[in-house]
C-alpha cells in the first residue's frame, strides 16, 4: 500500500477515479462522464457515496485517516478498509446474501465498491418510527449463527483460522476503540464521557462506585479481547443492519475482529432492549405503541432463539473442525455427548451475550457513542427515564448473567423495569 | 527466508559455517580450526550441538525440515526455530536469566546460537535419579509468573500484545501438535498411540468410553486455542527445563503461542505428579524413596504456591495494561476490588491449570510421547502399576478441576492414588 497515493474521493472527482474500473462500469454504464455521486455518510468515521449511472447505482466506500466525527486531532488507521473488505467476503461466504455483494476493493485508496441496497433504511430508523420488519431476527439470528460458527475451531482448519486470526488482530486501532469505549470509559469519568444531566448524575454515581459492576465488565473485556473463538462483525447494533420489509443485510464490519462468540449477539440484543426502552420517548400517548413495545421484545427474544437453533443445526451437519470431533463421539456410539457438548457451548455463549449486552446498554448512555433511540428524545426528563431504565437493566444484565436461564426471563426484566 | 539456502549443519561443516559470526567467535575463539563440535541432539525434532572452541562453548540449535524422531515422512516447518527465537528473547526479557542467553539467530538456517550451560542436566532425569534441587520451585513458579502476566493484556500496550498474538499465531503446525496430540488423540484409538499393554487396556477402554471426560478434553481444548491470554512457553514439562544443584534455565519454547495462563503451569505440575507416581518403579527397596517423594510434591504445590505469590507481586506493582485499570479501582479508592479482581484471576488460572495437568498425565501414557519417568521403567507391570495411578489421578483432576481448592487437595489425592 502506497499511503502517499491515497486521497479522498469527492462528489466532484469520484467519476473520473472510479470511470476505468470495470465492475463499476458494469454496474453504472460505461460513460463515467453520465455518472453522478452524492455523499451520504452519516456514520462517525468514513465518507460513503451514492455513485449512480444510467446502469444502475454503487456504493462507495472511503476511510478517512481520521475519526470523522471528531476531525483530524483523532487519527484512524486508514487499513480498516482493508479488515472492512475481508469481513464482508468472509460474512459472504458464510451467510450468502446477508451483507452487500463487493464489487470493487482498492486497499490503497482504503476504498470498498459495494451493492447499493435501494429504498433500503437503517433498522434503527424504524425502530424510532415504529415499523415493524417481519423475518428480521430469523435473519439476524441465522446470521449470528452462520458467521460465528464458520468463522470458529468448530468449523474451520485449525491453521485457516489462526490465519485469520493472526490477519484480523492487526485490527487494533478499532479493536482499541471497542475496548476503552465500551468496556472502561463508561465506568469511571473519562474526559470523552457524556450522559444526560443532570436527571442522571445520581445514578451514573452510583453505578461508578459499583465495584462488583466494574469487575463485571473488566471480566468481559478480558474475555472480548483474549477469547478469540470467532471472526465478529463487532459492531452489530442496529445503526449496522439495513431494512426494507422483510428485507434485512448487515452492513459495516469495519470493526471485524477474533473474539468470543457472545459479543455480536449480546451487541444486537442490547440495542434492541434500548430501542424497547425508548418507545415511551417516541410515542404520542402512554400506551400508544404497546404493541410495537412487544414487537420489539418478540424480536430480541427470537434473535437469540433462531440465533440458537441454527448454531445447533450447523453443530449437527457442519462440525468438521478440530474442535469436539465427530471420531470421540459420534464415531464411538455417543451421540448425547455431542448434544452436551451442544448445550454446554450454547450455555457459555448465552452467559457471555447477556453479559456484553448489560455493557452495551451502558456504554451507549455513560460513553462516548450514543444512540438515536434515546438521543432523539427531545425533552431531556422523557429521554432521562427512558435512559435509567436501560442503565438499571443492563447493571442487573451484567451482574445476574449467569443465574438468567433464557429470554423469556431478560423481557421479564425489561417489562418490569420499563414500567416502574 | 531463502529456503532454497538452508542446509543442516553437521560437525564437520559446522565450525566452517559459523565460523564468521562475530557473536560465535567472541565466545569461543578467533580461530574456527580449532572449534570442535558433537551433536547432542535427544529430543524428537531437531539438530543439537555443543561447539567448544579454546575460549569456551555454544549450543547450536538447528531445526531440521521433518520430525527428527519420525523421518522425513512427518515434515515440519522450518519457520518454528523463528517462534523459539522470539520466545527466548521475550523470555529474557520478562524473567531474566531464566532461558539461555541468544548469542546469534539465522532464520534461513533456521539456527539459534545461545548459551551452553555448563554442567547442567535435564530436569526429567535428576526426578528419575531422585536428586533434589533446592529452590526449583521458586524458579518455575516466578517464571511462569512473569512471563505469563508481562506477555498479556495485565502489562502489555493492547497493540503490543496484538502484535504478538498475530506473530505467533503463525506457529501453527506446532499448535497443531498440542491440539491433537494432547486434547484428542489420547482419548480414542488414534493411529500414533500407544500404551504399555495388555496391563492398562482395560483402564484405556475405560476413559475411552467415559463421555464426560472427553467433554471436558474438548472443552479445555477450546480453551488453550482460543483464549489467547498470553504467550505460552507452550511444552513447559520437566524435560524442558536444565538444573545443575539450585540453577535452572528453561528451554526449548519452540511450541510458543498464544493460549491460557494455566496451560504452562498445568503442565508443569502434571510432570512432577508423574515423576512422583513413577518414583516406585525406580526405588531400590518399597519405601525406599519415601522421602524423595515427598520432596517432589512438595515442589509441585510450591510451583504453584510461589507462582500465585509473584503473580499477585506483579498484579499489584506492574498492572499497567488495558485490563482492570488503576483507574477504574485504586484511583476511585477501591483497592480491595483489584484484589478481588486478583483472587478471581488466580482461581480461573487455578481451574484451567488443573484441568490441563490432568490431559498432561493422560496425554503421557495414552498418546505418541511418553516421558522417561515411567519409560525407563523396565518392568511392564510395574510401569503399568505407576501409569495407572497417573491415569486415574488425571481424570479426576480433569472432571473436579472446578472443585478442587488447592495443591494441598491435589498432594492428598496423589497420596492417596500412590497408596491404592
Amino acid at each position: 500500500m502506497d499511503a502517499a497515493a491515497y486521497r479522498p474521493l469527492t462528489p466532484e472527482t469520484i467519476a473520473a477515479r472510479l470511470g476505468a474500473v470495470a465492475p463499476v462500469r458494469a454496474r453504472l454504464g460505461d460513460d463515467p462522464a453520465a455518472w453522478s455521486a452524492v455523499e451520504v455518510g452519516d456514520g462517525n468515521l468514513n465518507l460513503v457515496f451514492v455513485l449512480a449511472g444510467p446502469r444502475g447505482s454503487v456504493i462507495v466506500k472511503q476511510a478517512l485517516p481520521y475519526v470523522r466525527l471528531v476531525g483530524e486531532s483523532w487519527p484512524l488507521p486508514l487499513e480498516r478498509s482493508w479488515f472492512e473488505y475481508n469481513a464482508l467476503i468472509r460474512q459472504a461466504a458464510r451467510d450468502a446474501g446477508s451483507v452487500p455483494e463487493v464489487h470493487h476493493f482498492d486497499r490503497g485508496q482504503a476504498l470498498i465498491v459495494m451493492a447499493y441496497l435501494e429504498d433500503h433504511v437503517i433498522l434503527r430508523r424504524s425502530l424510532i418510527a415504529g415499523v415493524e420488519h417481519p423475518g428480521l431476527a430469523r435473519f439476524l439470528g441465522a446470521f449470528c449463527a452462520r458467521t460465528l460458527f464458520r468463522g470458529s475451531d468448530l468449523a474451520m482448519t485449525a491453521a485457516g483460522r489462526k490465519a485469520d486470526l493472526a490477519l484480523f488482530a492487526a485490527n487494533a486501532a478499532l479493536a482499541d476503540i471497542t475496548e476503552s469505549l465500551v468496556f472502561t470509559d463508561p465506568y469511571w469519568d473519562a474526559p470523552l464521557n457524556r450522559h444526560t444531566s443532570p436527571q442522571l448524575d445520581a445514578l451514573v454515581a452510583e453505578l461508578r462506585a459499583d465495584s462488583e459492576l466494574k469487575l463485571v465488565a473488566q471480566e468481559l473485556k478480558g474475555v472480548f479481547a483474549a477469547n478469540a473463538e470467532t471472526l465478529l462483525h463487532g459492531d452489530l447494533h442496529t445503526g449496522s443492519v439495513m431494512v426494507r420489509g422483510a428485507s434485512a443485510v448487515a452492513i459495516d464490519p469495519e470493526f471485524a475482529i477474533y473474539g468470543p462468540m457472545g459479543f455480536d449477539v449480546g451487541m444486537l440484543i442490547a440495542n434492541f432492549l434500548m430501542a424497547f426502552h425508548a418507545q415511551s420517548g417516541h410515542e404520542d400517548a402512554p400506551g400508544a405503541r404497546d404493541g410495537y413495545r412487544g414487537w420489539i421484545l418478540g424480536v430480541a427474544a427470537e434473535v437469540w432463539t433462531s440465533f440458537a437453533a441454527e448454531f445447533a443445526h450447523l453443530w449437527r451437519t457442519e462440525r468438521r473442525g478440530m474442535l469436539y470431533p465427530a471420531a470421540l463421539f459420534e464415531d464411538q456410539g455417543q451421540p448425547l455427548a455431542a448434544e452436551a457438548a451442544l448445550t454446554r457451548r450454547l450455555r457459555a455463549v448465552w452467559t457471555d451475550a447477556v453479559g456484553f449486552c448489560g455493557i452495551e446498554m451502558h456504554r451507549r448512555i455513560l460513553g462516548l457513542a450514543h444512540n438515536a433511540d434515546f438521543e432523539t428524545i427531545a425533552d431531556p426528563d422523557r429521554r432521562a427515564a427512558c435512559e435509567a431504565r436501560a442503565l438499571r437493566l443492563g447493571r442487573q444484565l451484567m451482574k445476574d448473567r449467569r443465574a438468567i436461564r433464557d429470554m423469556d426471563e431478560i423481557v421479564a426484566l425489561a417489562r418490569l423495569v420499563d414500567a416502574a
